[in-house]
């Protein structure tokens, strides 16, 4: 039986083991609702960046750059972490070479050993489901979590794929079996519950309420996001 | 309002201030539970010790050594971390020197700065709960989780001292959200819900299924366990 585990802050991850198994990193709010709006409008690869000074870097050999720190769009980039942005612009075939708060850093320490490397949303939560169930290996969901902390947002995503897998899940992982059960009790009022989330409140205070109403779109898109190279890209089924 | 924090592993703890707050450490299989159980038969004050050597030391001061490592007695020690095993022995007026695998390691983080130190179990929830109401103090939970991870029956016990403190708690710490709504959609079959947890699995192939059930009732004792000086005893009224 499969096995899925779930890591619930990036300071967790040394007491994990990616080998072999599909990672899927999770950062709601909203590096990873933002590849995939990214993908969706038209964007053909987006690099994961750890800092901003090598993001920039990018910009000379052709990629649009993106920078986020704090929530906000950082000095000198052209986009920040807005999903809304992407969908609103004219990004079309272009490359993107992206760095975030929480998000990247998840992809950074986990793509070594892995067998593969997914980003997970609830934009594209169904497709990601169907496509683990497609293959017969075990899964680490990794949150972003908030500057080393749970957050509501992230875990929720992961019960919510977890309880998509069941009954195909094992169950030797606590934090798989309090999560699955946290998201299905409260599936029936998720923007409700992930309101209070300390995280959507801060970011409310930046004013981009339509950002948050993106993220927590279920089943907006039906692609998978994947890391091939060193360029997260849409996988051709 | 008061703020209620839910720290979910002793490896996030850099990350919470205790400075000023109550701090309730947490580790239901078994220590904390132990802790009320010894105090529950008679033993007058616990010493909490970091590791087995120095553990063992205090046998020539006159104290009772107990002493765990992965779920059983470690070898040399009168008691493990059974609290049955209080139950059935003669203790009282005892003074007893424990060190376990999690649970004391706590207790060692936070006892500097902290306004006062509790010990948690569901054996002495209510009343936990009782007397921080009556103190005009932010309160942060510590769960000892199992090897760094996250685990069930903890993260269950913090959610259920959440929900009793509720309406009298802040919402900006997401695992407090979180793990007050795990406990409030699962408390009407809790046992059956923690049967599934990791560690109570590992401890049934012990044997030792008389200690889960023990950990696992509600409210038997109506008194709280708090760290006076270097040693854990009942707080008189």
């Amino acid at each position: 039986m499969r096995k899925v585990e779930i890591c619930l802050s990036p300071k967790l991850i040394h007491l994990f083991d990616p080998e072999g198994k599909i990672v899927v990193v999770v950062d709601i709010f909203r590096a990873s609702s933002t590849m995939i709006a990214a993908l969706a409008s038209g964007v053909k690869g987006i690099l994961p960046v750890m800092d901003l000074e090598t993001c920039k870097s990018f910009k000379e050999k052709g990629y649009t750059i993106a920078g986020e720190r704090d929530g906000k769009k950082a000095h000198g980039f052209e986009l920040g972490n807005s999903p809304v942005a992407y969908l609103q612009g004219n990004y079309s075939g272009k490359k993107v070479a992206m760095t975030t708060t929480n998000g990247t850093l998840a992809i950074e320490k986990t793509k070594n050993g892995a067998h593969a490397v997914l980003v997970g949303a609830f934009v594209n939560l169904s497709a990601t489901a169907n496509h683990i169930q497609l293959e017969n290996k075990d899964v680490l969901i990794v949150c972003a979590g908030w500057k080393g902390k749970f957050n509501l947002e992230d875990s929720l995503y992961a019960g919510a794929l977890a309880s998509k897998l069941h009954p195909h899940l094992g169950t030797d992982c606590d934090s798989s079996i309090a999560m699955k059960s946290l998201y299905e009790s409260n599936q029936h009022r998720l923007q409700l519950f992930l309101g209070q989330a300390s995280h959507a409140k801060r970011l409310q205070n930046h004013g981009i309420e339509k950002d948050i109403d993106f993220c927590l779109e279920i089943d907006k898109y039906n692609f998978i996001a994947k890391l091939q190279g060193n360029e997260i890209s849409i996988l051709n089924p």
